[in-house]
């Protein structure tokens, strides 16, 4: 008997409350204490939620609170099960913290009657631990996810313990999985401690788990192998139980104090043994036992509404109410529906409060950057194209200053490509996060490396979300193509930070920002399959409050854009930039202007003047404005009385009206800049729909006319890809000869000199291996008439 | 020693002519066979690919060569480093197999030079194990599904074996790490064997790897722990690694037939310890050791292409010619560069090859499934929505005869939702497949069960993709909100099949199906993370050529449906459908109608008759078109004069011109439906601006108006989630008066009857928690001129 009688009737009671609220919430309109017999009416019409994990979060909550007094630890609960938003409420309410919230849901009979007709509740909240819920930094509606987000919470917080649960259904995905070895990236030095839950309640929603199913020798084994040691703790009996989790739950914190006072003294990183908890308790525990002579605790039948048509049927509204019952609430709420007294002996407070810990409400606890200035990280551009450069190069010294000027609050993840995209110069100041073993050889590695290198996608997202949300910043950085492996989860933290923007208490995030370089047009390496621009159809499709696009042409645009992106809050950013060696355009003076404006007329490179233009070329992203720029450098050679405009845009979301997003240009400015009625060219870096798509209710939508990426390409030549989807400057040509009235014929030349130049090209570098010359050694021309 | 002499002479030659054959794809335009020193010329201009694990993979070639001859194998290998494609192009031509497909690549000194010229090339092949390599079902551009795509295609294959090498980096990614477990559905008796050989070389591109710095204990315990025997093979003497690895292998091998044959004269299928293989070995082994004084061989430095700047720099072209010439070129291939008779010994023949297996070009293999008639499925439609029924039960029910009738071809995979997904019927004639503990109260749990549930998207695409690569047919159900967890997955396959396409000797797949459910609309248990209906969006990107989609509004639309999809090839097939009880609209003569038109008027509920409409309201999707059709019935009786012309799709890719999706709708046909100048309120189940996208080239475009999911949603009614999106029938009725000309005023009392209506809804859902009677007990009228 590990703990005292006293402390196992509080824990217990405790428990017992949360499971009370749980199901009040999930069955009950009213009649909140059973002060009389339920009746039909007082049973909600639909009957949503999800019974068969809460118990289990309910007593993990109950103990942890048992052990954050003992030890006046600063402690969060993540629910990798979030679907048990009830429990989560239940606990939360109990705590106080949910009235603070929302005063309207008070800590009385009242206030108990509002919190379980409210759940699942039209105008009510939703059924998961959703934003709404205090405490919650992880919704947990999509699984997988929680032991990232625990592994993100915790780096640079070296006195915070995030107690994550993760259900065994959870424990089955991909991303799970991978998270394991998240312990590969924690310093005991400066980072707190994860202690991981695995609750293995035995089902899924029709089908038992895989971990449940597979020998208990095994499963230790796993986690072993992992890098954790295991504490098991199993039973169907609460008393025991309790006494085993008490127990355990000691020991593991223990344990995580004696590795961390170990390394901090030691000053040694490496990777110690973290524990962890495997926790088998029956799925839907302290519930019905059968229904309809079916068992339910215990199975899969469990997992959402146990007792199912309680409206209408008297005899499992009498099981309800015995259920109910069963928890004895006349001693754990008094009179007026207030938790009794021994229940707040197991009740942190204050910011010690899971429900209220600080880094829950990550927003307020953010502070500003310290960012450079970044002029002095600016390229050199005496004249537009003068200079070459790789953009992501120059952004990376400047990344290495926001590193060193922000030793506690910013972080850079990659799946191993911070050096392939350029960022090289971030080891200048710091290391690679990695507590693995270190040999000679290796390169910049060390525990309390700011760089964190995986070779998972969905490792960098959930650790970057993590940090975000307990309020820091970061950047992630990986190749555009394969950023689609997390699509899933930025949909989930976009529909956070939105939702979240409707709730007062929630303070704004720093934004969740992309560098995707590695680019759809540079795969020379890699071809088709690693070439796909589609993620920023992806975004754009979220809350038009919540996403921007950046496609930066240059190395001072991007810096820029950079630098505007970590001062922004709340934000999903996705900047796609070029990290091959590219002209560069604008000064960082203009492309301070440019970036602020969003989109804009290039006049130096434009023929029209203040003319109004025979044919305007736009263009986005750094490979298609090069060849615009280019396309613009033949048409001024070859039909120099052309009046030629030349639009570059940067923020993507310019384009659509000011009705659909913040950022639309008013029609009368979109329409002064792409004219109501000259056909537009418009070479845009991803697929050509999404131009089409925001421009679509545009005066002059009909003239635009759209290159892009449609889905061709292999291992090639950069300009042999572009050739390929018809965005080649040849090509562009033939379209402006195409589109402006009364060309055709005059510049019939031309247009075959524009056919002829790409089969020219194809053959030579079919022949060499290369591009031809003439691309490859093209400069956009030094002119007198160009601004300095 | 475990090898006789010959045998060690033989398989190192193997090893050292793919090594050979490698290294010069990577670097040599002409002079294969050295004959000359090298000059400059006849180095590639761009150097591209990646040596790194290039030796490992042409090792492990060579030693299961061994082993299929001495055991006459069925065996096929799949590169998780797909990135080593120039080693899986020199096996398979050292096989004889890639000249067989690629007659001007023969076998001889000119087919060696144009091997190693076409490698990376512009006009040549791409740098990985893609489509166009013989012997290869996977590519591994993206990593993390090589061990998925194993199990895959080991099911129902019960005399294959599958050889999968996952490198280092691979296994540190989600996917990979769920698909250990993949070993819970591989029935031993029914199924074949995956020999999982994870290959440690140490490195990533510019990081070493998780798995390679855990301790050695730690990593077996994983393996073991995922209920695996792991085998370690380690070193860097080529000798010694022989002799171990060879013996590895027949003891794996061993292991594999004997746990086969237990189970088999047993028929028992619960779960064995599989064998699996770590093999470390240095990265880029082989290699140059150094490079201007920097060690590569054996580091992060050899992932590539190790030695750099060879044509330019003479003494790094000598260091090529000395790695070239250490594999003794001279004693592999003859004077006319044939490979020599020495190894052939080490190749097998015919359909034995890995280059030639035939389920590695499995359409070669495919065969009809045998479908029953939809019409015995059919749901009784005696009238419009005079019937209700959940579409996806009744497809259900005939998917269950699709598994009967087709025992040893098609398989249905779900992450958990096959029951939630109403399709139990299916239960009826098999099993869920699991190997693991069965207990008492599972419900229906086999090792030979027909059904894969397990709680990964991941896993369920990757099993059914290596399924469908090797030639069988199968479907799989989902949510739709997460099946965004596998937009990355579908990029990839959907680019192997548009690739395909374009290669003679690949013979089309069976389609890949989606069938999603619980959808966007009807997560009144979950709320806002389950709502996403922009899957769509993201498969449209990919080449028209490859993907489909379609809305099916009702049971009988859907059966069509899928009896289309499953009979169709080499597609990706989306099907969104309800799984709800909802009306049923059409008899399955007029569904089969329907859905081969794609979209069609539905004379019954317009009120148009022949006449050119007022106003065309349109619909796709379940939801959409229960809201449409009661708008209709409104506007029916209230603007009685209206001529009102409803239209539903099913087929979404009709919207696109024909010159854009081969579905799409000339133009003169999608005016006569459409008009040329009348309003169309357009209610569509996902994103509205992908109407847009679709049909911006229409004439009528400036008039569609489309209402859709707008990115609002929580936990609520049916009815109150239309009206946050305001595609309720209500709002389309207000659309409808704002946007006919004229409307306006006269209808102005509905007008506010409508918005009243809406508030009254709301306000009664929000007090009572169901939707309104007058929403939740419409019906479609039945009137005398309504065709029976």
């Amino acid at each position: 008997m590990y703990l005292d009688d006293e402390t196992l009737d509080t824990v217990d009671a405790w428990w017992r409350a949360a499971n009370y609220l749980t199901v009040g919430q999930i069955y009950l309109m009213d009649n909140p204490l059973l002060r009389e017999p339920l009746t039909a009416e007082q049973i909600k019409p639909r009957l949503l939620g999800h019974w068969g994990t809460s118990p289990g979060l309910n007593l993990v909550w109950a103990h942890l609170n048992r052990a954050i007094i003992a030890r006046d630890l600063d402690a969060l609960f993540i629910a990798g099960p979030g679907h048990g938003g009830p429990a989560m409420v239940a606990n939360t309410w109990l705590e106080g913290a949910y009235s603070e919230r929302y005063p309207a849901v008070g800590r009385d009979e009242a206030g108990m009657a509002r919190l379980f007709r409210q759940f699942s509740f039209p105008g009510g909240i939703p059924s998961h631990a959703a934003p709404e819920v205090p405490g919650s930094i992880h919704e947990g509606g999509e699984l997988g996810y929680s032991l990232m987000h625990a592994y993100g919470a915790v780096f640079d917080n070296p006195d915070l313990v995030v107690a994550c649960v993760i259900g065994d259904g959870e424990a089955e995905t991909g991303p799970l999985s991978a998270s394991w070895l998240g312990n590969m990236f924690c310093d005991p030095v400066t980072d707190g401690a994860v202690l991981p839950i695995l609750h293995l309640n035995g089902y899924k929603i029709a089908n038992p788990t895989l971990f449940a199913r597979i020998p208990e020798d095994d499963l230790r084994e796993v986690m072993h192998g992992y890098g954790y040691e295991p504490f098991v703790v199993a039973g169907d009996d609460p008393v025991k139980v309790h006494h085993e989790l008490a127990r355990t739950m000691d020991e593991a914190l223990d344990e995580i104090k004696r590795i961390q006072q170990a390394a901090r003294s030691s000053k040694d990183g490496s990777r110690p043994r973290w524990p962890m908890i495997i926790l088998r308790t029956p799925k839907g525990w302290t519930g019905p036992a059968e229904v309809d002579g079916v068992q339910v605790e215990g199975t899969f039948r469990a997992h959402q509404v146990p007792l199912p048509g309680v409206r209408e049927n008297a005899e499992h509204r009498a099981q309800l109410e015995q259920w109910l019952r069963s928890y004895r609430p006349e001693e754990l709420f008094d009179a007026t529906g207030v938790p009794v007294a021994a229940l707040a002996g197991n009740a942190p407070t204050g910011a010690r409060r899971m429900s209220a810990n600080p880094h829950t409400n990550g927003g307020a606890l953010l502070r500003d950057l310290a960012l450079p200035e970044i002029d002095e990280y600016a390229a050199d551009v005496p004249m537009p194209g003068a200079t070459t450069a790789e953009a992501t190069r120059f952004t990376g010294a400047w990344l290495a200053e926001v590193i060193r000027a922000n030793p506690d609050r910013f972080r850079l993840f990659g799946p191993d490509e911070v050096a392939s995209n350029r960022l090289t110069a971030v080891f200048d100041v710091t290391d690679r996060a990695f507590t693995g073993r270190i040999i000679r050889g290796d390169d910049h590695l060390a525990p309390s490396g700011r760089v964190i290198e995986v070779l998972s996608e969905h490792l960098c997202q959930g650790f970057l979300e993590g940090y975000l949300l307990t309020g820091r910043h970061g950047l992630l950085t990986s190749y555009e193509a394969f950023i689609h492996i997390v699509d899933s989860m930025v949909n989930q933290h976009a529909k956070w930070l939105k939702t979240t923007r409707e709730i007062g208490w929630r303070q704004p995030l720093a934004s969740l920002t992309y560098l995707l370089s590695s680019h759809v047009w540079r795969q020379d390496h890699n071809g088709f399959s690693h070439q796909d621009p589609g993620f920023i159809d992806h975004v754009v499709n979220k809350k038009a409050t919540v996403v921007r696009v950046y496609l930066p042409p240059d190395t001072n645009t991007l810096l820029s854009t950079m630098d505007h992106c970590l001062r922004s809050r709340h934000y999903v950013n996705v900047i796609v930039a070029g990290k091959q060696p590219a002209p560069n355009w604008l000064t960082m003076d203009d492309a301070k202007l440019h970036c602020r404006r969003g989109l804009g007329i290039w006049d130096w490179a434009s023929t029209a003047g203040d003319d109004e233009p025979d044919v305007v070329l736009a263009c986005a992203g750094d490979v298609p404005t090069l060849e615009t720029l280019a396309a613009a450098d033949l048409l001024r050679q070859h039909l120099p009385d052309l009046k030629v405009r030349v639009v570059n845009v940067v923020d993507l979301m310019r384009l659509q009206p000011d009705t659909e997003h913040p950022h639309g240009l008013p029609d009368g400015q979109f329409d002064a800049i792409f004219t109501h009625d000259k056909p537009v060219v418009f070479a845009y870096h991803g697929y050509p729909t999404l131009i089409h798509r925001l421009t679509y209710r545009r005066n002059n939508h009909d003239n635009i006319h759209v290159r892009g990426y449609k889905e061709e390409g292999t291992t090639t030549t950069p300009f042999d890809m572009v050739m390929l989807n018809d965005l080649d400057r040849f090509h562009l040509v033939i379209d402006v000869i195409d589109r402006v009235p009364g060309l055709a014929v005059g510049a019939a030349a031309l247009r075959q000199q524009m056919t002829d130049a790409r089969q020219i090209c194809r053959d030579y570098t079919r022949r060499v291996g290369e591009d031809h010359p003439w691309v490859r050694d093209w400069k956009w021309p030094a002119e007198p008439d160009r601004p300095a």
